[in-house]
């Protein structure tokens, strides 16, 4: 389970590293993830972000494309980039569609064969991460942690979030999927991945979650940037509104869930550039980017 | 000659807008560009810096992996980003190598057929690419100009703005081609591109150009940035300190010829992350990037 060094390079004063390792939780195959490190990690370990990545991402495109290495290096912020989904398990039509399977593991924990024995990215990025960073020796300290994500991923945020209160002090989402239960990507996959499809889906649903979770009993950290002209906005897929509905109905204030739905802005976070000054606010009780 | 505008978006409160055009530089074949207008232009016709890109990228890298655009946003700077080649010129053999022909277009003016009907990428930058500009409805200001660019972008940034000092304030490259009469991918371009070869090719070779410049004739405004654990730098593809050395005994100070050697930086400007703060000191006389 230990992390094997692929590459490294220096990157705004910082190091971006890639490693492999074998991850027990999707089933013994090899799953690659990128690390990167702030000059400050030299000295103290570090909090940590992590990164999830969209559908037919890898652990490379936010690493590429995300434009957060200036901030995290300024901030001593380490940031960890998992895959997207488990590779190469060799389950029939895997590889069929964009918006299922290879790059398209959606942060659950599948409950339907032949995919819940590697398909399952929830236990991946929630426990087994944490764990492999803690034993190794990078300056990560995985009890200081926040969570971000585009689209898929930024479903993933929401939800890992909404649902491990130990683990992250904040999410970010760019354009996150809010509503998988209401909209064809999410059916889809819970669909395919779950026992009971749609109706299990509703576990790992944003909006479904969040209406379980009163103010009294948690004070959320959430911020939501969406492009109103992001064709998977406009095509229902995100449905930002129903989440802000949802969020306003279980008594949660502006403050703690912030969603700010941006004219002009498309769905690129990752496919031309970012949607939105990078990370703004993104977690005052971790580290604060100005 | 006129723009067509293929898609837009915003991104850090300016806007990404992808063009395309019939370039009669490069021999009547449609030629696409990216262009980056800050918040600034919607008041005034803002400054201009031209983004020439590598071996194998397209208009697109610059813009997807560049990082420039919080800083150009700030700063009140357009940023112009062209195709490294003429694209389907229907020549023999253009697409067998990811180092001559498509994609490899080295920013000079092709003097050897079949090329020299479209491979005419230093025409396109340094004066097609103005007068189009100048002539849509872009608020750019054509007159404040300054170059920027990564490896054999990096070469074409030295080597225009040191032959046309009218058009260019500073010059900026990352992991440049210094010297590419003395490196195996220069050779192989100047061989295959000009009638007369590498001779030729001293016409376009930085080191070369910069011997013939006295302080005295002009004060040039240089960056280089360059990593020292870049492996085309170790295989010496990019001989910066010929480059170094060539303006010194020229006379030029340390002020003047910026040359910034980085113990762990790679050459992945593009390819992972930009090798050192985006674009520092650009460019004084133009606009201050702090």
């Amino acid at each position: 389970m230990s992390l094997e060094k692929l590459d490294s390079n220096k990157v705004f004063g910082g190091t971006l590293t890639k490693y492999t390792f074998v991850s027990e939780s999707l089933g013994g195959l090899k799953s690659n993830l990128n690390v990167f490190l702030p000059p400050k990690s030299q000295e103290i370990k570090v909090p940590v972000l992590y990164y999830l990545a969209g559908l037919t991402c890898t652990e490379d495109n936010g690493a590429q494309k995300g434009h957060f290495f200036k901030a995290a290096s300024e901030n001593g912020l380490a940031i960890v980039f998992p895959d997207t989904s488990p590779r190469g398990a060799k389950i029939q039509g895997e590889d069929d569609a964009y918006d299922f399977g290879s790059g398209a593991g959606f942060y659950i924990d599948a409950t339907k064969d032949p995919w819940s024995k590697n398909y399952r990215m929830y236990d991946h990025v929630t426990k087994e991460l944490p764990r492999v960073i803690s034993s190794s020796d990078l300056p990560i300290d995985t009890s200081k942690a926040s969570i971000l994500g585009h689209s898929m991923g930024g479903h993933g945020a929401l939800t890992l979030y909404l649902k491990e209160p130990k683990l992250y002090r904040s999410a970010s989402a760019f354009a996150p999927i809010c509503n998988p239960t209401s909209c064809p990507w999410g059916q889809k996959a819970f669909q395919g991945y779950l026992q009971d499809g749609v109706q299990e889906g509703k576990l790992h649903d944003a909006t479904e979650l969040i209406r379980s979770i009163p103010p009294s009993e948690r004070r959320l950290d959430i911020l939501i940037d969406s492009g109103l002209d992001d064709k998977f906005y406009l095509s229902q897929q995100l449905l930002p509104e129903r989440f802000q509905e949802a969020a306003r109905e279980a008594g949660h204030d502006e403050q703690s869930v912030k969603i700010r739905l941006q004219p002009g802005y498309d769905h690129s976070c990752e496919a031309r550039a970012i949607l939105c000054p990078p990370l703004a606010p993104l977690c005052v009780s971790l580290t604060f980017f100005p």
